[in-house]
């Protein structure tokens, strides 16, 4: 019999095909991949192009030869300059699409995915990220921003050198307000982070762990909406991305660049998609929401039942899926 | 400037790219399509197969020959034996997968979409929806019913041969309950099904109308998520597709034809998805919520930033791609 399970965190529910499920290796592209060159003359960030790329706004290392780098998004989502202006009327409610959208170019190399990347490097793209996070916040105007990366077509990138993307927009979205609001009317109930509440039986459980590090856990959750849907916790009760330590940065590294290969080698290469979830650092030390960094693997379709439901059909078991990943060999 | 658009009735904020906006025509497929033979002997949905299909639950006509029929999903989602059990201890939480899942062939021909059909024809397959609709509905351990049309391998087809499916599940899904939730909130505030008032907005500004029959209007909402997106509103407040009166499903089958050729001859054939969004029939003359149909044509990528934030970045104007599909020759 299926199962319906429930994500307390995110309010979504899944059927879970408990019997008759697909073997996680089943979800191997099993295609030829043609393997990108280290370095295209023609790609913007690729070295040597830098100046027909839009201005960088930052660099790792500082100095003369870079392994991260920052610029301006060249066809930005959002507009930098501008007021906020709320606009409409009657049944239109619009504001100004005013806001922050960069490109982080993850490494000078062409052909490497973060998931082939050394972990110092990785720890560098992460600062990266954390600065930006934190430059975007100091405007007034931005409510939000959203750190992620596009791994692969399907998963919506346009440009196959590697890199991520960060967004500061001018409202807080309806969806991250919600999680919100759910997380609080938990604490309300329990007294206790429902994300801190997660992570503790998870670990206590054991069985959908993929990875566990002295400052992270990985695991796939109990109600994940596609296989190998996967979510990357600090132990440590924070809200905010941006107050990550030094230490905990290296841990961060360590345990994404495992969980990426293990994706990158068990499943053959697949799309995906991560984004980093965090309140904002100007909401102070929240105690009922918690970070986190959350990946999906692009080897399920979004179809009518999805559109019309919101409710997803997971055809592998998380418990295998997390089996699977756990004993892939690096 | 871009704009930031909310959407009223779904709680969704989309990016609407103002003047950077791709044309409409662009989203055309531009790719050689093999068109489908008529008939394939091995299909299991093409007549003289009846028999290794699962058992017939429905068809139309009656008689001998058919031109729709149902039956249940070989490989259902749900499993229509067992109990509704809630199951789970501390942060699990589930309940047993029982529901109906069961699909609709929408004709006997193989290479016939539903924007190819006669409008007589397109008029049975809603029958047969509203027939398979009503039926889950009398079983007790069903709360929730959804049809749904998926057209094309994107958007999630397995089997060529054209078919719908409705699925009913014993919960109501969380999204279905909070689209009632925000409808309800509104009534309460304006005394107004939300629904009817977007409408009337809509027409009475034409610019996102794509099509308008004495009981239905079609039309890009102004705060669509992906370029045409397009909804297909009963003009008279109603809350259950089940209560639609003859006359109307012939207004319906009319205008649904319409836009979904439309849609296949300005775009050629690209793959989309369409719901019926809808309450329970044992819910009652609902004053707050409204059943509609939904289209959502797949010519966009749902990548990090759509996942990570709930929000949707719409490349073309809805009221450019509501005058495209107008337009279009017939």
């Amino acid at each position: 019999m299926p199962e319906i399970r429930f994500n307390r965190i995110t309010g979504d529910s899944v059927i879970v095909a408990t019997e008759r499920s697909r073997r996680p290796e089943d979800f191997t592209r099993r295609k030829e991949q043609r393997k990108p060159p280290p370095y295209i003359p023609t790609c913007p960030f690729c070295p040597g192009n830098e100046d027909k790329a839009p201005p960088e706004t930052f660099r790792l290392p500082a100095g003369g030869g870079w392994a991260v780098r920052a610029m301006a998004n060249k066809f930005p989502a959002l507009s930098a300059a501008g007021e906020v202006r709320r606009e409409g009327t009657g049944f239109k409610k619009a504001i100004a699409g005013v806001g922050f959208h960069e490109v982080i170019v993850e490494t000078p190399r062409h052909d490497l995915a973060p998931a082939l990347l050394p972990v110092p490097h990785v720890e560098q793209l992460l600062e990266a990220y954390r600065h930006r996070f934190l430059a975007f916040y100091e405007d007034p105007r931005i409510e939000h921003v959203i750190v992620f990366k596009n791994h692969g077509e399907s998963a919506g990138t346009s440009l196959e050198h590697p890199h991520s993307q960060i967004v500061g927009t001018p409202m807080v979205p309806g969806q991250v307000r919600a999680r919100i609001r759910e997380a609080s009317r938990s604490f309300d109930d329990f007294g206790e982070c429902l994300y801190c509440w997660c992570l503790r039986e998870e670990l206590a459980e054991g069985v959908r762990i993929v990875a566990e590090g002295a400052d992270f856990a990985a695991f796939i959750p109990y109600a994940a909406l596609s296989p190998f849907h996967l979510w990357i916790f600090p132990k440590r009760h924070v809200a905010c991305f941006g107050t990550i330590s030094r230490a905990e940065m290296a841990s961060l590294a360590a345990i994404l660049k495992e969980i990426l290969l293990r994706i990158y080698v068990g499943l053959e290469n697949p799309d995906l998609n991560y984004v980093i979830r965090s309140v904002s650092p100007h909401d102070g030390p929240v105690k009922h929401f918690h970070w986190y960094l959350s990946i999906v693997v692009r080897v399920s379709t979004v179809a009518g039942f999805e559109l019309g439901t919101g409710m997803f059909i997971n055809t592998a078991l998380p418990e295998e899926s997390a089996r699977f990943l756990r004993e892939v060999q690096l």
